[in-house]
């Protein structure tokens, strides 16, 4: 039998110990042994639980229990939870979680603290919920130089746009829908702007590329200003609108961003709908492969937390094999030196004037039908940063009161 | 450095060698050391091949070598493959493989003899070419119980009824292109005829389920009946014809079929076209997992061979992990007990008569518009085996000349 702790006893956390009994059998039949929830630590009382005498409040109690070898971290304050996860590891006990703002921020470090004290840091659940990634892109990718790793890795606002798109709602309306059906939290701002996103595409960026990529580095915009009328326009152009988390390699330096893009209908991840998630790696042996599934939820991502717990019981140190350095040379290029296409939502004063400007300044520009006071169209391709100034200077005309969105399109 | 032999240098050996050689930096800094081809064996001769030095004819010279640990085992015939395999294994030496054939038919066995010898068999190549499968099956959803495994196993026939519905080609020109691309082997028939993902459903269900499912005991149907006039019908119906390998559990029983599906526009399958292969697969906590990408080719499959190679040099016998048992009893059930709905196409002499008997037998039949001497419909849902014996009086009856394709209706 193998004792475990499970610290923070949230949604997922709470979730943890439900797999872990619910389908015990299984996972006897994996391990070849029980695993025992020895302690659940939570500052909160939960008297009525089946588990309420391993409840426990003081964090020492697990590091000083030598029976405890694997702390299972759950924990929403990411500043504790990165705390209690370095205490562990220094206490020779390995952590698995599925916190993705310390991985993202810590990850590094922490793998390196876990190495030092032939622990193991694993977190499978990080990234896409019960979708198996990291280790396959690990260990199944591991013969491929991996040159481009993209996906939809927000539940939440693909849900949002996919009511927008499917069902005409409103950006408000759909965030309404997302948190009636408890995919969205009241305070949607990590998911709707994008840095839930931007955290899971650093640890795959991480992952595949060996360096870390902090989250700050990343240029991160969200989906707050998309309107029923950029995805009606962007439909009759044969294109849908995704958030993004894209990066890849250039030569020694990384491309990194998250942003809504507008892809074609036809792009593999076009069809992924509602709150799934998807993420398309491509290796330069074996192609573009997909994974697919739901990117959050209790059970889902709690079956990722265990596969981990598996693992580390079985294999013990194994996270040696994962790892990434902490450089501290700049090596995330600047995401305006990249060619990319604008789709444009502006209001005008003058329709006119104002779209013949925009021929003068962005060329051959696609137009859409709209109102008088609005002016919606795609840029030819250049760089973002000739794209920029001379969007700067569209703004500033006469004939343009205002820029009310602007998509990437790939 | 790590000394392996390749025995078989056809199109995935030669492909194995190839990333071997070229991805030698990623493959060092993921496994800490070099690997190096030490011996490959073919009956062939390359004397223009860079790595001509290495071939050999006599296989006792890598069995009796003991700085070759691992045997990567890409030989066409099955039979030579299976004996090759049981000699290295008995000598300790473990095995990787991409022959589907045999892990099929001899997976408990082999599987067991590797455990016995401490040494490895591993065959994450047998499987959806480059796509990361039977690791992530078997780890990353280690925490679930597996419910179900479907999914489009073989390119060559998704090619083919892609093309079909696509562009309009008759199944013999769809053919005909796939050959002309290199899809499908002159002798198509392991492809159309549905063997080869039988093998590959047998592969996955048994590691899915733990009890090995031998090919024979599934019941496989190809494509080759297929026409444009079914492509047709079905699409006004919503839906399209996928060549689907699936297994589900059915408390201590297992379904397990091969044929084409007429399934929905929006099934997770449907919109996986041309080459691709994807795997479905259903765990009791995580829910769907989608797993997606080049099912053949040379270098993605000798990918997923060089990741099982590293895999077995970095952590030795860790097949032990996965076995599943040989068992006597049955426990696939008879696929003629499950409840199903045929779309029917039928050469009739008379359509108004035909029609009426086929609603009498039938019940509510949806009915497609067809020429004078043809009646297509689909029936209601109802037990296989129900279904079959009325189709057999239908196609007995006066108004019917011939039964010329049946499609089971998901």
């Amino acid at each position: 039998m193998r004792s475990i702790a499970v610290i923070g006893y949230g949604v997922v956390g709470s979730g943890v110990v439900e797999v872990i009994y619910n389908n015990a059998e299984v996972i006897e039949r994996k391990l070849g042994e029980k695993i025992e929830v020895k302690y659940i630590l939570d500052l909160r009382d939960f008297p009525d639980s089946p588990y309420a005498t391993k409840f426990i409040k003081d964090f020492n109690i697990i590091l000083n229990d030598p029976e405890v070898s694997v702390v299972a971290e759950m924990i929403t304050n990411a500043k504790v939870a990165y705390e209690y996860t370095k205490q562990a590891l220094s206490a020779g006990k390995s952590v698995v979680t599925s916190s993705k703002a310390v991985v993202a921020q810590y990850g590094a470090e922490l793998l390196a603290l876990a190495r030092e004290h032939n622990a193991a840091y694993l977190f499978e659940a990080s990234v896409g919920g019960g979708i198996p990634i990291i280790r396959p892109m690990h260990q199944c990718l591991a013969a491929n130089e991996i040159d481009e790793v993209e996906g939809i890795l927000n539940g939440t606002t693909n849900y949002i746009l996919t009511k927008m798109f499917r069902e005409k709602l409103s950006f408000e309306d759909a965030l309404g829908q997302a948190q009636a059906n408890g995919y969205a939290e009241l305070n949607p701002a990590a998911d709707v702007e994008g840095l839930d996103t931007c955290r899971k595409i650093c640890i795959l960026a991480s992952l595949a590329f060996g360096r870390h990529v902090y989250p700050d580095r990343v240029h991160t915009e969200g989906i707050t200003s998309m309107s029923l009328q950029d995805m009606d326009n962007l439909n009759q152009a044969d294109m849908t609108v995704k958030l993004l988390g894209r990066a890849y390699r250039k030569g020694d330096q990384l491309f990194a961003m998250v942003c809504p893009c507008a892809i074609s209908h036809d792009h593999p991840l076009a069809n992924v709908e509602d709150v799934f998630n998807a993420i398309l790696v491509k290796g330069n042996a074996t192609g573009d492969v997909m994974f697919y599934g739901k990117g959050a939820g209790k059970l889902p991502t709690a079956s990722a937390v265990v596969a981990d717990i598996i693992d580390v019981c079985k294999n013990g140190d194994r996270s040696k094999d994962i790892s990434w350095k902490a450089v501290d040379v700049e090596f995330v290029s600047d995401y305006q030196l990249e060619k990319t296409a604008f789709y444009l939502r502006t209001e005008v004063t003058d329709r006119r004037k104002a779209l013949n400007y925009a021929k003068k300044l962005f060329g051959n520009v696609r137009v859409f039908d709209g109102a008088e006071n609005e002016l919606c169209f795609i840029t030819e391709t250049a760089l973002e940063n000739q794209l920029a100034g001379k969007l700067e200077a569209f703004s500033q005309s006469a004939e343009v009161s205002a820029v009310k969105n602007k998509i990437r399109v790939l």
